[in-house]
């Protein structure tokens, strides 16, 4: 099992730039603290875990450089499945999911006893140690009934963060992994939007960097360029300024299921997180790569 | 408001010798750990939370007097009954549920999603502050394959417990609600039994006390006791050595349901736990009752 | 030496709601300050110690379970007495003992030799651990002389508190048990009113409660109650507003001995602490009575 | 105020040799433990403290230089004065005090209540920070009756020794000074010999150095030499080894009131306190001279 | 300055996978210790400091990964020039410098004074903080005469190795570099040889890996290869087990100037570090290529 | 090797009032912190380190006795030594050396190889722990090019100062020695001023004392007094506030090599430092004498 070492070739003076660099970063994001939310599309929670993607492996690596990853999911097409197997229809309005007492039941189920436990086994595997947890958990996410035109019943919005459980586990070790439930004032279970959940929380954790892993590689200047890869890396925008987002958002740009991705990445902005980031989760390694090179690989919303 | 004191009277004396009494264990058990399983048929959990039970005070008001309190739970009637929504029968042998891969998954959502987040709620009611738990969390119920003369599925039987999480969160403040589902070594689910998985927990994190919440008044010297209260009182046992409960059990003493409860209080007291009590918890206070006073209300069994 | 369990009956549940309520005072005062004053006529110092009073078990049950308390004594019977044996009589001038250096003498002597370590030997005996300490200890008690119309002597009043060192006996364990003696800038011990010096060590070391152990009741809306037991009940005052007590020492319904009591209560809650608490100190276990009842069982005194 | 530098002459030099002399001690002693016995005929308690003797400033300049100083006094004379007002006579068998209940109230009046407190004035003066305390306080010194030919009353012996007391005031910055009395397993107070209290104290906190103050200069081979100065240089024994000074016990050279403080140093050096000194507490900081210079001035006894 | 994003391609996997393996390698050394040894041909030390090697750049980023890196250096060839511009011709026996007492004043000066300060500022404008020392500070490197056939003079050999200093600069964020020079019990200096002097103190302080960066790229099998360059990738050792190097040493394909060389490597390794490495200090980041990815660069010798 | 007891005579009562005095200064500058400059003509490093000085023994007679020691020094006579050797002259404009590159690598060589390394072997043999220091050495030295009407090459002025290293050090044990060489942004070395640069450590420090150890006693009221031995102690000033140095300095009584002395004592003391002290270092000890007596030996300037 001999090595086959590098000599003093070109391949080893173009592995240690690469090394170079990213120790660079390792430097400069040690101890601070890396916000991801992992789910909807991208999510595909088999017996295996996190379905093919390398997102387990790549928090254990973060973990292990001394970088605190903070895990935030969903589960929105795992919660159809279950509730058609019950024989419930789901209902959507706004494309917020309509959701009465039997249906929370349910969503909890999914999101706190499934989802969220396949991610644990899946990090530990990596060779991480997990703690798997909802918002209700140390009164984490504290939520209120969300308002709108018609009950919604049980979802919520965000009324307060505390995050002293996830700042008890990340120092013991653990990678928090929190599905998006949140708790009420009288102890009612709320159903909460991941991607807002994860924002509030980055803000709230003091992240240094809020990480969206969607299944598209991020915000395009042309919104028809996803599927069509030659024209893609010509239209995704690596950076972005916060108030060039709300302006392409006003006009059009940014639509449809990037709506609430870009809002809750402004929101985390405006909370103090210095940058958000969409990226393509199926990617191998996106977070890493991301994280650790100069140039990176989705959208980067700077204040 | 105005209070309405005692004054010297016998009232007030009373009351005294009570509190001084309590406050003698209180000083005895401060900094201790207790692990109390609840679950089985005491487990009723319905909107509110713990069904009824003082179970989420008491733990308040222990972990509030200094008192490490740990909660393992499971949750039998309410898999079954989400097994029948989806219809699929439960199926028994020697008492275990045959767990194929589809009953795995609604076991645990059930027991970490749904029974586990109820309990958390109901003890964040009472003022308390629970992290919610399954064995697979920080790798703290390793967990083998159960080999029975037919295959039980992914039932399993505790191979190694890690209480580092445990430690970490209860020295944080906060009460670990423990979902008794395990982790193998290639990160298969196990359904494990909770009672055995409570006196195993015990064991590791160096319990003082293990304590059984069940339906009945503890164990009884005539086994058909139960249920005609005139009797109770003359056949309950209030101390049990542990090989007389030993030699209970071969004699058919102990039997049926109490045959695991009391297994379960011999492991860990041979583990090194000083004692393992089965009380009824249904009583309200039943736990303070039986760690705050001299006469206790249950069995308590010693090595 | 069998149990006698209570089994699921009244009883059972009367001591399940005693516990549950006295815990969540443990809870609330646990961490806590409380000062108590001993003495006067309450205080019959023998070769047992306390006297027949459970004052030493109720500080070690205090202690025990987290509250830090401190006990202020003084002695005036027994100095009397040792005076009387030594030929020399008591001359009392406004209630305060004339102090000419040789009464001195024998007040530091019977204070700080023989009633400060008997109440040492009672705690001791009842399973704490005791440090008897006067207030020229660490310069706690810093003294001048108080001035009146004629000379009274070595007579002080107290000019600062330095509370250092009941901090760093508290912390390590120990019960302070401190004799109210002064020391002046030159060195000089100065003889200090107990209930004074009492009230402003609360106040020095911020504490939560003072409780001042007498041998009536309270503070009676009729003063002439007092010894008539049936009538007691219903003139006894469980709470008094500051300004109250004011207004009734002005009008004469507080008097004669009550007068310093409920002064240095007040000096005490004008100093911030939120109780002051004056109690019946015959009465067993009247301190535990106070602190962890709702309706408790003398005078709270309030800001 | 202007200073009068030494300038390069033969007094700085002189004066530099002195002070890296005494700092090279000063490093040597830093941390250690010294516990030195002050009393008997030494100790003139009067309203100024300690008697125009330097200990109290000594003791404060050890303590400023991080050496961790103990003081244990006894105080016959005294005793034997108060006694005597008391109409009450001092009875001595083999050079013990009968010590019936009345006598023990006033021993522990005098010492305790009296001689300690003047001490911790006279240190609090000097610019130090004392507490008083006795061997009662802590349960610092259990104690048994001593057995004799005769009943001696409540004459005691050293039993067991707590020295968590000394360590807790000392590591505050506090000098502890401690009257020799004791306490019984059942609380009773015992007189005990101040000597060999204070060489079982060093003994039990570990003490580097035993200093025993007297008003003799140290052991002499010619036991008449003292009184007689001229005679005395010649005499006096400035280092003594152990199985020395238990033959010149056995020959008589060391007699009288030499042997008890002989066998009190004996019986710390046996205990493992590296040296123990018997030195003349008259001479103005001899204390200081004993453990800052090479050639001291008293007697030094080691293993 | 826009970012470039990688987009979805072969480039970002590629270097999404190196990251991978780095930060695996990063959490493996981070909190271990790794010393460095540069010098010899590969030293050129000019104005600049580190004559255009990564060595500065490269500690700086083990350090920031929270490995403690630490560097020994020689530097020979700069004290022949200083010696030859003061007139004074340098002798080697057996390949050691005859040292005597105006040499060794010149091998302190160039070492300690000028290569080590120049390594320093090196340190520093790469970004990290360095510490210059020898072994003389803090006695660390405690010396010895080196006793040969001829009288070398102030050539030394290492008696025992302080490694406390090394230590307190580490924990505190600096880079320690370290002149090779001994300091012997009567405050001699010696010239010690920098291989052994770094391996000596890679044992002391527990390394997990002595690193020897030379100008030839590691062990060949053909000693004659060197030079050569298609040659060498054929004939240059990866993994060398210290049993075969010591045989290579003796049959004679270990020779020259590898000789020293590989015996600090079998000195470090027989002292219990797990690994020493031979590598090229000219190759640009030769250092993390060998240390963060499988293959490595030079040659690794094991136990 | 028996000790000589001084018994109680005159000489032990004067010893014992010099410790007295020493002790209580002891006590006042524990914890604090001192810098000493040493050099200029009264450092002569030959092979034995500090030529004779006592400047060693009292350094770690300090660190002992809790005071902080921290040395600087420069060594001006040594390089205009090692230049000549090397053939080249040395040249100075207004008191300063010219410092081109070359010479400053002979600069560089001389203190921080030699000079520096010198002390440390002294200080090492004196039974201390030193550390050897340059001002570029944890960048503790930052230093800018010091602008003249004429260009003088490297020699630069302390643009600020970093004590982190030295606090490091010095916490845990070490006497810092440091080389009077700064280093610049782009990290060129530069020539201070010694006495200027420790002026501007010991404000950075937070120094008690900023000591100057020269080769005369101290400032003088007839600057025409040193050298004539009984005039000097009538003229010598013992204390000199600032505003009357400053005045001695424009009146001419203050005069040559004097001047840059008294200002690198005026800089301290406007940067905080308490007092300044100019002394004799050539007087055995005088740095004890300076510190521990209350008469003093030389000229402190106080604000």
């Amino acid at each position: 099992m001999s090595r086959t070492p590098m000599v003093a070739t070109s391949e080893a003076v173009l592995a240690g730039g690469v090394i170079a660099q990213g120790l660079g970063y390792v430097n400069a994001w040690k101890g601070k603290t890396v916000v991801v939310k992992f789910g909807g599309s991208v999510l595909d929670v088999g017996a295996g875990g996190a379905g093919g993607s390398t997102i387990a492996e790549d928090l254990v690596l973060l973990k292990g450089a001394g970088i605190n990853a903070v895990l935030v999911h969903g589960g929105g097409p795992e919660i159809t499945r279950m509730l058609e197997r019950l024989g419930k229809p789901s209902k959507f309005v706004h494309g917020l999911r309509v959701t009465d007492a039997e249906t929370m039941e349910v969503v909890e189920m999914v999101l706190a006893g499934r989802a969220n436990k396949s991610l644990v086994s899946a990090i530990t595997q990596a060779g991480g140690r997990a703690v798997g947890l909802s918002g209700k958990d140390g009164r984490m996410l504290l939520a209120r009934k969300y308002e709108a035109d018609v009950d919604l019943g049980q979802v919520g919005e965000v009324e307060a963060v505390d995050p002293a459980l996830v700042r008890t586990v990340s120092v013991d070790g653990y990678i928090p992994v929190i599905a998006s439930i949140g708790i009420g004032r009288d102890g009612t279970s709320y159903n909460l939007n991941a991607d807002t959940a994860a924002g509030a929380l980055a803000v709230a954790v003091g992240a240094s960097k809020f990480i969206l892993l969607t299944d598209v590689d991020g915000v395009y200047r042309d919104p028809d360029a996803a599927g069509r890869a030659d024209h893609e890396a010509r239209t995704l925008i690596s950076e972005l300024r916060a108030a060039e987002a709300e302006a392409m958002t006003r006009d059009g740009t940014i639509s449809r299921g990037m709506i609430p991705k870009v809002g809750a990445c402004l929101d985390a902005i405006r909370g103090g997180v210095p940058s958000a980031h969409i990226i393509n989760g199926t990617v191998p390694h996106a977070l890493l790569v991301e994280l650790f090179t100069e140039r990176g690989i989705g959208t980067m919303l700077t204040p």
